[in-house]
C-alpha cells in the first residue's frame, strides 16, 4: 500500500493540537454531573473562602503577644472570658490578657490573632496557664486564605476532578458550564468481520473486536459512543454508511478491516466526507503505520489500523487527544504517564517511533517496565500489558535499565 | 483528642486488604456495561483465537522451503494457482512450487506455511518471482496463537479495561459476571456545615465541600453514591441518621465536622453500628491523623478528617482501596502511580508518613514533582496539585533530586 502523506508522531500530535476544537456549544450542568468534563469558561469567585477567620485546632483564641516568652517552666497567665460556639459568630471581642475557648473550625473572635492548642494550656477555673508561645496567625486560617473575592479559581479548559468541584462548591456555585461529551461514531469495515454475538464462526471470519475495544476506550476518554455496525468491502455501501454515521456524530472512527480493498476505500470515503479531507495518511510508527487522519467540515475523522492491538494503541495515542480537544481541554495531560526502568534492551529503527507493550513490576529499586512479547495482531498481548513505552524516532533502541516513559492503558 | 488505636499507613493498608470483601453477589452484565468493573470468576475460552491461520500482510501464501535461497539477483519461481478471498475459507490446497494471492487477515490455505509480502514479489501472468526467502510461520498468525481452546483468558478479580472486553468479545462472550458497583453513603457532620446551595453564609458557617469531593472521588473509584445530607453535633440524631444510611449502603463514610464533639460522637456512632467495631482510631500520617476505620457486620465504615484537603487525601489512600476490595479487585493497582524527581528538600518527622501535595512539571531531564505550599485545610492546594508524594515513616525527609513515587489524583 502507498502512503501519500506520512507524518511523524510529533507532527501528528501537533496537527491534532491545532486542527480540532469543540464542535458543540457549552452547556450548564449540576456540579456532580460535571465530573471528568472540562469547564468552558474562566470561573471567578464572588466571595472569599473561608469568609471568616477559622481555628485549625481545638484550643484558646488569644493575642499572640500575650504568650510571648511563655514556657513549661514560666507559663503566661490569661483569663478565660468566653467560648466560641461551632457554626456561630464569635460576638465577644477579645482584649489584652484574655482567652476564649475555640473548637477546630470555630470563628476566631475580633482582637485575637492566634490559637493556642489545648495540649499546651491548663485550665484553672477562669484562669488559663499557657505553656508555649505562639506567633501571630498561628493555628488560624484567615478569611480569604483559600480563595480571595474576585480571584480566578479555575481557568477554562481544565478537566474537573473532585477537588475542582470542591472549590466550586466552596464558593457557592451549584452548576458549571462544560462542553458536552463528544459523540464518537464507530464503523467497522471488512468482509471478514462478523458481529461479536455470532457464536459459530465460519472459516475466514473473525469477530468485531475493535468496535468493543475502541468503543470502550472512547467512553473512558469521556465520549459517548454510537455504533455503526459492520460494513462490507464495497465502496458504495461503505460511503453511504459512513456518511450516515458522520452526520450523527462529532468524531467518526473507521475501524476493523485490514485488506487492501478496505484501506483504499477508507481513503476515498474519508476524502468524500468534507473538506479539507485527509491530513495524515500513514504515521511513521510501529505498530499502526496505516493510520489515517482527516477533517471534514470541522469534524475529525480517523481510520484506525485493523489489528486489534494496533487499533487500541493508535486510539490511545491520537484518538484520545482528539476527544480531549473536542471536550475543550487546554492543558496537555500528564495523568496517563509514568516513569519506569526498562527491563531489557529493545532495538528499534531510526526514523520510526516504536511503541512497545509493557507490564509493570514493582521491585526493590523501583518500578520496572517489562516488555510483553507477541505479534501486534494479538489482543492478549494488551491484556498482559499495563501500558506502552515509546522508543523515539531518533534512537536505535533503549538499553536495559534506562528510564522510559510509560503511557498507561486504563 | 486521644487516639486509642493508632496504626501506621502500612498497617492500615494491610488491614484493609484483609478485612474487607465484596458484600453483594456477582451479577451478569453485557460486556460494554462492565467497563471499569471487576470480573467475579476465572474466565476460560471454549474456542481458539484466531480459529484459523491468518496472514498478517498482503502477499502470497507459499511453502517457506520453496523460497529458500531466493534473493534480488536469484528469485524463486512459483506458479500462481489461486486467490484467497477475505472472510472466506481457503478451499484449495497449496502444493510444492505453488503460490496463492492472500490479503491481510485472509485464511492461509492448507499446505502453505508462510506468506511472502507483496513488496518482495513480481507477478508475471501466472508466474511469481519471489525475491526474498521466508522462514516457516513468517507473516502468519496461527490458529490459537492468541487464545488456545480451554485456556484461562482472565483470572477473577481483574478490572475490565477495553482490552479485557476485547478478548471476551474475541472468544464470543457477550456478557460477563462482575461484582455490582458498591454503594457508598456519605454523611456530613458538624454544626458549622451548611448545604452547598446556601448562597449567603452567616458568620461561622461553611459549605459542605466534603460531600461534593468525597462523593465525586467515590464515583471515580467505581462506586455509586447516596448522600445522607448534614447532621448536627448531637449524639442521638447523629446515631439515628448514621444507622439509617448504614442500612442502605455497602460502605458508610462520615465526613465534615472537625470539632471535638463531632469526633467523639463519630467514635461512639461507629462503635454502635455493629461488630467488631473500630479497627483503627488515628493513623500516624500527616495530614489526616484523625482517621477512623471500622467494620460493622462485614460493612466498612470510615470517619474522615474534617479538613477538605485532608479528607480527600485520606479518601485516596484508604477509601479508594476499600472500594476496590468491595468490587472484588484482587491485584493491587499500579495505575495511579508515577515516578518523578522532587524539586526541593522536604523535611519530615521520623515515625510518621507524610503526604506532600505536588504539581508535575515536564523538564528536559524528565518529570519533576514540585511541592504545592499551603495549609492542609485549603482546598485550593489540591486544585494546584496533580498528586501527592509519600515521605515514608522511616525517613527524615527527601532531598532535592531524589526519585519519589507520586500517587496521582484523577
Amino acid at each position: 500500500m502507498k502512503f501519500f502523506n506520512v507524518k511523524t508522531v510529533m507532527e501528528t500530535l501537533d496537527l491534532i493540537a491545532n486542527e480540532y476544537q469543540p464542535i458543540r456549544q457549552p452547556i450548564e450542568v449540576p456540579l456532580i454531573e460535571a465530573l471528568g468534563m472540562v469547564n468552558a469558561f474562566d470561573i471567578y469567585s464572588d466571595e472569599q473562602v473561608p469568609h471568616f477567620s477559622r481555628s485549625t485546632v481545638d484550643g484558646f483564641a488569644v493575642r499572640a503577644m500575650d504568650t510571648y516568652g511563655a514556657s513549661e517552666s514560666l507559663p503566661a497567665f490569661l483569663s478565660i472570658t468566653g467560648k466560641v460556639d461551632m457554626g456561630r459568630a464569635a460576638t465577644m471581642k477579645l482584649r489584652e490578657g484574655q482567652a476564649q475557648a475555640i473548637p477546630t473550625g470555630g470563628m476566631v473572635p475580633e482582637g485575637a490573632d492566634g490559637v493556642v492548642m489545648i495540649e499546651h494550656v491548663e485550665e484553672l477555673g477562669d484562669l488559663l496557664n499557657v505553656y508555649r508561645q505562639i506567633a501571630p496567625g498561628e493555628n488560624i486560617i484567615r478569611a480569604g486564605d483559600d480563595v480571595q473575592s474576585g480571584e480566578k479559581v479555575l481557568a477554562a479548559g481544565r478537566k474537573l476532578r473532585p477537588q475542582e468541584l470542591g472549590v466550586l462548591a466552596a464558593i457557592g456555585k451549584t452548576t458549571v458550564w462544560v462542553y458536552p461529551r463528544p459523540i464518537v461514531g464507530i464503523l467497522s469495515t471488512g468482509d471478514e468481520i462478523v458481529p461479536c454475538e455470532k457464536q459459530t464462526l465460519a472459516a475466514g471470519e473473525i469477530r468485531d473486536i475493535n468496535s468493543m475495544t475502541v468503543g470502550a476506550a472512547a467512553m473512558q476518554a469521556g465520549a459517548e459512543v454510537v455504533y455503526g455496525g459492520i460494513v462490507a468491502d464495497e465502496l458504495d455501501s461503505f460511503a453511504i454508511r459512513a456518511k450516515e454515521l458522520y452526520d450523527k456524530v462529532d468524531f467518526l472512527i473507521l475501524s476493523g478491516g485490514s485488506s487492501v480493498g478496505t484501506r483504499d476505500y477508507s481513503v476515498q470515503v474519508l476524502e468524500s466526507l468534507g473538506s479539507p479531507g485527509i491530513l495524515v495518511h500513514g504515521v511513521s510508527i510501529k505498530p499502526g503505520k496505516p493510520t489515517i487522519l482527516a477533517k471534514a467540515n470541522g469534524k475529525p475523522v480517523m481510520g484506525l489500523p485493523g489489528h486489534p492491538a494496533s487499533a487500541l494503541i493508535i486510539f490511545h495515542l491520537f484518538a484520545g487527544p482528539i476527544i480531549e480537544k473536542l471536550q475543550g481541554r487546554k492543558h496537555e495531560s500528564t495523568d496517563k504517564r509514568l516513569t519506569a526502568k526498562l527491563s531489557r534492551n529493545v532495538p528499534s529503527a531510526v526514523g520510526r517511533t516504536d511503541y512497545v507493550r509493557v507490564g509493570l513490576e514493582e521491585r526493590e529499586d523501583g518500578l520496572w517496565a517489562v516488555p510483553v512479547f507477541g505479534k501486534s495482531g494479538l489482543i492478549t498481548t494488551l491484556v498482559d500489558s499495563d501500558g506502552m513505552v515509546e522508543i523515539p524516532a531518533s534512537k536505535e533502541g533503549i538499553l536495559e535499565g534506562e528510564f522510559v516513559k510509560v503511557h498507561m492503558f486504563y
